[in-house]
């Protein structure tokens, strides 16, 4: 039998091109304006999507590098996605909504808050992307001056966690008796007291906020590094996963679900799902035309931008020239993974940045409709993925090309909902209630 | 000519009387549940209120002292405000939407950005109710044994707002040009970057969510004590003042205004908003009735409970009998206020804790929609207010009686407006657009 996929929309923005802003028929404003958003949710509601996504940094990342770049970037001013998504969940009724929220500038307590907050407020539709801030801009937005090491934030992450999952564990689901008569509000015995105290966090507890319609809210991580897929395994619902080459995704996806299975959990019970950009056109030559189209819009500064980090300032060199061996000494180490791809693709400057402003690390692909549907129901039949991250490059048009066009073509094969079944995220997923710590029942009485 | 008065409603749990979710027409669940909330911003947007108002305590500050007290307690499980508020932003289009968040256990680039966020997806809508956190069970909630004090509470506030509001000056209201053509996204001139560096802070910014569009959300604070009557002063737009007689609260105003105008303020720009509790009839005698049906409904335990902090455990005294002079040498010199009423009231054990249960410290006025218009006058023609923050005992039941029966009587004397002349919080109260830090405009572009 045909494995059914899951599918998120991922919104941040207005869509992972870099130069979506300037698409003649996407408003630049959008990415701060809940209009914006609410007909984006409504547009995935009505295709069914499981989820909506909104990844986030607590401050703007990018730097003026080379001068005069920074002016041209749209990802300088959003919504928050806390605040966002509550207001969507009052505006939709069945979409999941997943908003990020980093460990390393936190407190368990208020995420915990929030995200139960969220989850009653959208009836049982929340989930919490974990991250961890690994960019100096954000550090200086939180009294430091560069951002923690890899090793102390990712056991900040997984301590983090294990006190938000208990926090959310602090009321049974049927706590709350409300029996008037005898005045007896909650059953003290289904109070849990978490008394957490931990090298990072010290947090008594309990929350106050009554249990999750849906046990808890789903947990999503990026599930990229050694560390990152420690904490997906023994914990996450949903792992947005990188690897872009069907070999190397099906290596990944194995490997992930054996350690899923090594922490004693069902590894049907993690769905992986990779990110992918669509250009979806009725020909091949149509979907091509929409990529150009969006690539050309890219300002050389700002495309230059996305090179600086890695190679230095390449703004004296011929865009469309061959990519220069970095002088910058700083760089060199670090320069060779881009160089690589742009000797072995023959890439020019303007090539080499264009492919990263097209999708920001998804996975692009450009074709019609049933070419892409072939692409993702391979994926999902050779095990390379449960699902995928929809990255459209702009926002809300790429979602209507991929809700007209692919999501017909998958329902035709069997590979995807026609209607919603559930009425939770969780249930969308297909994921099972999680058992309190305490053994106690979880559902909510109401 | 007649001033007219500002409105808000206090819509934390179910009402500020203690046993509300007993009360026979009260969900006692409404507290954890969006559409209780909905259905009371709508009732209040509907009698053209300037704001609801969300009080808060990143914790459940209630102790289960005496045994058995806590369950009876409805001040257990909430929706956390700034979700809540969100939701409600969707749900409601005129309304101001004020949320309290604590400058103790939060940092400010989050505090700024996420109303930041809420006031543009309310189109100007927001406001922040500034406090400090004072209690023992929140600072177990965030790697604290006890709280901090007083003196450094407040020093820390002082600093964050001054972060926050720097934050909300990052961009000027016309910096995002959205020019396609040229590839513009925005002016870099109109981008500024905040670079604090303080005793407690150092925050660099810029803030990542383009400007308010009433320049900057609304600041509320209580004003009670000394070191917040100062940051009232000084950047408050509301304070919800203390005093339950009108000499006091004359004198507090007078006092207030004062400090406006010595730290350079218009003293019309900070509205003085007491905290009113409500019990209203067709007469008196009816009023009286409702007042005491709530009273009824105090369970013996959770009444001593709120005895329990300034006179120990009074547990094993007839509840109908003379306040005692507390045994335990803990709590005796901190028992004297408490005792001073109940001897000069005359009052019971069951008298002196159902008057804290009915109001929370909000002034309690019993009588018909006359009487208390009457009273809502006279303080404003003698300037002990510019408003009141209406706190009714129990909700949606407390509101629906003050809109149809006090609001009228209100109106009729042109003391209240008979509809909405402004589209945000700032314009509802009749203040003007704050001038940036920069000198630059603050009106955003769209």
């Amino acid at each position: 039998m045909t494995r059914m996929m899951s599918l998120g929309l991922s919104m941040r923005y207005l869509g992972y091109h870099a130069a979506a802003w300037r698409h003649p028929e996407v408003d630049p404003g959008g990415a701060s304006d809940l209009a914006h958003f609410a007909e984006v949710a409504r547009l995935a509601e009505a295709a069914t999507f499981d989820m909506v996504f909104l990844a986030d940094g607590i401050g703007i990342r990018a730097k003026d590098e080379p001068a005069g770049s920074l002016c041209q970037s749209a990802q300088t001013a959003e919504l928050e996605p806390l605040t966002l998504l509550s207001a969507l969940a009052a505006l939709t009724s069945r979409i999941g909504l997943v908003a990020t929220a980093s460990t390393t500038y936190n407190e368990p307590f208020h995420v915990a808050r929030k995200y139960a907050s969220l989850d009653r407020i959208s009836g049982g539709r929340a989930g919490w992307n974990i991250v961890t801030s690994w960019s100096d801009a954000e550090a200086q937005n939180f009294n430091r001056d560069s951002h923690l090491d890899y090793a102390t934030r990712y056991e900040r992450a997984a301590e983090f966690v294990e006190v938000v999952k208990g926090l959310w564990d602090s009321w049974d689901g049927d706590a709350f008796r409300h029996d008037k008569a005898a005045g007896v509000f909650f059953d003290p015995a289904k109070l849990h007291v978490l008394n957490h105290a931990g090298k990072h966090f010290k947090v008594k507890g309990p929350l106050s906020v009554a249990r999750s319609p849906q046990g808890r809210p789903i947990l999503v991580q990026a599930g990229a590094s050694e560390a990152g897929m420690e904490i997906a395994a023994g914990s996450a619902d949903v792992v947005y996963a990188v690897p872009h080459d069907i070999d190397t995704a099906r290596t990944y996806y194995a490997g992930l679900k054996r350690r899923v299975a090594a922490q004693g959990r069902d590894p049907a019970h993690l769905k992986i799902m990779p990110g992918i950009t669509p250009f979806i056109g009725r020909t091949e030559a149509e979907a091509r035309e929409k990529y150009d189209l969006l690539n050309a819009l890219v300002a050389p500064e700002l495309g230059l931008s996305y090179l600086y980090g890695q190679m230095g300032d390449l703004s004296g060199h011929p865009l469309d020239g061959p990519v220069p061996e970095p002088n910058d000494p700083k760089v060199r180490s670090i320069a060779q993974n881009l160089l690589t791809l742009a000797r072995r693709e023959d890439l020019t400057i303007r090539q080499l940045y264009t492919t990263i402003a097209a999708g920001f690390g998804s996975r692009i692909l450009i074709g019609t409709a049933a070419q892409i549907a072939d692409e993702m129901q391979d994926w999902m039949e050779r095990e390379a993925a449960d699902g995928f991250n929809i990255c459209p490059p702009a926002l809300p048009i790429g979602l209507r090309d991929f809700a007209a066009e692919v999501v017909p073509e998958l329902r035709r094969r069997g590979l995807f909902r026609t209607d919603y079944a559930a009425a939770t995220l969780r249930g969308h997923l297909g994921l099972p209630m999680p058992a309190s710590r305490y053994g106690t029942p979880v559902m909510p009485s109401r």
